[in-house]
């Protein structure tokens, strides 16, 4: 996290913009099939000013997967620090992951291409990732814990909800008819309180 | 499905088994990264031999696709028409596809690798699987009206649904600690009561 804030926001920003435009490259040739070459054009970028941010795609790659997972984890702990029951808890957790997947990343596949990822850089964001999911887990196991969640299996429980979540890369599309809040709303009512339970407003 | 059909029980079933060796290969290199002589590896199989069956890893991805498809298209249709509450056809749903998926197919990854299919043999497989998201989304629209679900969006709780059910191919290891019984119980419970709600049994 320190390398990333050490480069100025500016540059930040500017990476995060050209990660949202290259959410539409991916989205349409997929993410193996779109080069360097589509994403500066899919952001309308001379590639030479892109190769200026990323010097290839899984630098690219890298970024996205890295400053995502900086800040989901900030937001986890402070979310898990909080005094709010884990129903409360969860439902912020739900709204902070899409809401940086979505909103900032622009649902970019790139957030989720692990594999895709050489293994000197993959081991530093899946050690990352466990440590984001221990997160989600801790709150699930608190409920439980605390009765407000039923007696559910609480790893269970966390990879449907993260599946749930991560899904949205495969079909949200910016400026269509659902966006991250409403998606957020949805899902924690449905994770929460069930197909049959009561809303919660 | 005719197809297939024709092809003869025999070499169906030797290619469903080469499917759920192929899925170790998948899973251990990424499914991009799997190339045939990988896949003939993991299964003790002879390259020559794995080529009598699949001509290439399209035509084995577009098998995977296409038979499960198929497959799932005729159970849901099925539990589609039997006369139960949404909730229990919800659930037989959640059950047919995990068992499909991860017994069946072995958490195969090409069960979800849509965009690695040439766009020939890729029209078809997306007219089934949108076929077979309608039965679901058809299915949660019924149990709203009845009032055995409460008023949340179908469509974003059936893309919730499959985001669960989907993401287990990421995580799921054949002989590891949870069956995909244990699982599709688990998400049947969370998905229809919610983590608040009482379980069903």
């Amino acid at each position: 996290m320190v390398r990333i804030l050490n480069e100025g926001s500016k540059t930040v920003r500017k990476k995060l913009e050209i990660l949202r435009g290259a959410a539409g490259a991916f989205r349409e040739r997929g993410f193996e099939g779109a080069g360097m070459r589509d994403i500066a054009e899919a952001i309308g970028m001379a590639p030479g000013a892109l190769y200026y941010y990323f010097k290839s795609k899984d630098d690219l790659l890298y970024f996205c997967q890295d400053y995502s997972l900086d800040r989901l984890l900030v937001e986890a702990a402070a979310i898990e620090k909080r005094r709010l029951p884990a129903d409360e808890k969860l439902q912020l957790l739900i709204e902070a992951q899409l809401s940086c997947m979505l909103d900032e990343l622009g649902g970019s596949a790139a957030h989720l291409e692990f594999h895709a990822l050489p293994s000197r850089l993959l081991r530093g964001i899946i050690a990352k990732r466990d440590r984001y999911e221990a997160i989600l887990r801790r709150i699930v196991e608190a409920g439980v814990r605390s009765r407000v969640f039923a007696p559910l299996d609480p790893k269970l429980v966390s990879l449907a909800i993260l599946g749930a979540i991560n899904w949205t890369i495969k079909w949200y599309r910016p400026g269509g008819g659902l966006g991250p809040q409403e998606i957020a709303e949805t899902f924690s009512r449905l994770l929460i309180h069930g197909l049959s339970g009561r809303p919660t407003k």
